[in-house]
């Protein structure tokens, strides 16, 4: 018999043993589910970065996979807990945003507002609701009950707006909008509004390239180099060395692709 | 068939394999365990710490996990490796104090100093017990070896000095015992000596908060304030902020709250 | 029925959700296999660090464990990607010397190219192998594949130049290899080295040190002092300090052992 699998995406770090309390209410639900770690380590409070490593692996687990993701800076205040299924998958945590490329790749058959406490610890604080709402909640999904068991339907859902490049005949304008631990940049310019276009350059910060390279050796030393990373968009990264400090590159940082 | 599940704990950082030793001894020894990190990223040699972490989390567990947990500045010395059963649990690891919240919240049946050399590692070195010694016990204990065979019961075990709060007839006195990753910070002072009681103001370090707040989220932004923690204490805490940082807090800073 | 077993290590951190599409990518194709985290926190491109963290683990995992190692800076260019098996394992990555402690410790009985797109994912990026290549690949061998149908045989693989230490009839001068997460020094000075000597002083930067310790609390506190560590070798250390910050040590300084 196939176990179920239940992924971990947080910003608890592991030191302070929220982790393992989320992971001990899960298996105390269901001895069978199957715990695999996403991260646990995204800077605190930082919705966007989750909703990037989500977007980054969900996709590629099995079918029926539980998605965990608990990135939540209002918890116990008015944002939902949600619980939301698509073709493939179940995705359960906080209603913030952090599940905003999930409604743009996958299809969402149904959204459902976590209410029935019947599925929640008993004592439900109301400060960390991964351990006492949303585990269980995974937990009791893998077990396989109904999703519409766990509340009502929602419509509506939080979107974080990322921000989208602009385009002239000429040029494409976008920003980076995540930097990786090796410190590439991943810009917003999608490998789709590149293809077949000829590029006569790429500017970012003070910096000029002429080229989308191959691979990350297909860079020049000591230069920053373009090229199609592993998520699909436009990447500016270096041949083993950080493209973030060589550039003093931050989040929302501006690039340029002109055409020839 | 239910899997045996074996936690772990430490401050040995994953990146120079030890913790991958641990892991593979477990199972080489008994393939069906299932292994669960806690967390590898403990403070270097911070056995309170570890304390706290296992506090937070062991009790959400199945019945029958073994919680092998190794901060160990004393290996190779005369601390004992220690072997304890409660009602719910095992627990492997050094005789330093790490189990020292154990003691208080489980009901403890027998604790054994570990010296049947049969269940160790062949050559044990005097560096690293967890790979040596504590893996090998706790595989071996997953797979239904009878405590009493691991070697003889001890009466007493080493307890942390955790600081405990003095209360007046007007007024609790504690202190920070715990930061967690977020900048909480979490002080001795336990909810239920709050409890029906009228707080007229909490004072940390030059800070004056009026209230117990909800939740974070409750707390006003850019402030300091305070709640009733996951844990169970009162924690001093910020609203997407982190209050170690804004109040320059350490371990043991003392805290007042008067009551009116 | 036993559950194949696949370690993962590299320097991806797990922020980012590589490491979680690695995952998903394994569990897609081999549902039973059990992943196993050996770490995600290697330095990037620090491939000397990866052999020496599989050098320290590897070889306590079960027979039949499949070990992913990918700390790989060439990616997408010239370096191929290999699949080594041993009497016990199968090892995967990157032929640039990660698997370098594999060739001296381990029977190898075959090396292998892996050239067969059917073991791939459909859609080969040149920038994330791990994903594309390698994850399949060692989940492919986790279900069975016999490892030649994967590509074609190898002769030579690259291997890292460790330096080696020398020897006098009076003295040996090893240098400092590996610096590990509590800041031991571990130098190329292999225990069998110095087996029956009687030992002058050992004299590493300004520091002279009179004899080897017996374990960590054998040293004395505030001092740097040396021991036989667990992975073999002779080691600088403290007692509950770390010997990097306060030799300022640094991999590559020297080290000479004078015997009487």
């Amino acid at each position: 018999m196939e176990r179920p699998i239940i992924t971990l995406t947080t910003d608890f770090g592991t030191k302070d043993g929220y982790v393992g309390a989320v992971k001990g209410v899960i298996k105390r639900i269901n001895r069978h589910a199957e715990i695999i770690d996403i991260t646990h380590e995204l800077r605190p409070f930082d919705v966007l970065a989750a909703a990037f490593a989500l977007k980054n692996c969900t996709a590629y687990f099995p079918r029926g996979t539980v998605h965990l993701a608990v990135v939540d800076p209002g918890v116990g205040g008015e944002r939902q807990p949600l619980l939301i299924k698509t073709q493939d998958f179940c995705f359960v945590g906080p209603d913030n945003g952090i599940f905003s490329f999930v409604y743009d790749s996958e299809g969402i058959s149904e959204i459902i507002r976590l209410s029935n406490r019947e599925y929640f610890l008993a004592d439900t604080s109301s400060t960390f609701h991964a351990r006492d709402i949303f585990a269980p909640v995974a937990a009791y999904v893998s077990l396989g009950v109904e999703v519409n068991q766990f509340g009502s339907p929602a419509k509506e859902c939080v979107k974080l707006l990322v921000p989208q490049p602009k385009a002239t005949k000429r040029a494409l304008t976008g920003e980076v909008i995540h930097i990786d631990g090796f410190g590439n940049l991943i810009t917003n310019i999608g490998a789709e509004l590149l293809h077949k276009k000829s590029i006569a350059s790429i500017s970012i910060g003070k910096k000029r390239i002429n080229r989308i390279s191959h691979s990350y050796v297909d860079i020049h030393s000591g230069q920053a180099g373009a090229l199609i990373g592993s998520s699909g968009f436009l990447e500016v990264a270096m041949n083993q060395a950080s493209a973030q400090q060589v550039l003093s590159a931050k989040i929302g940082m501006r690039i340029k692709v002109s055409f020839s």
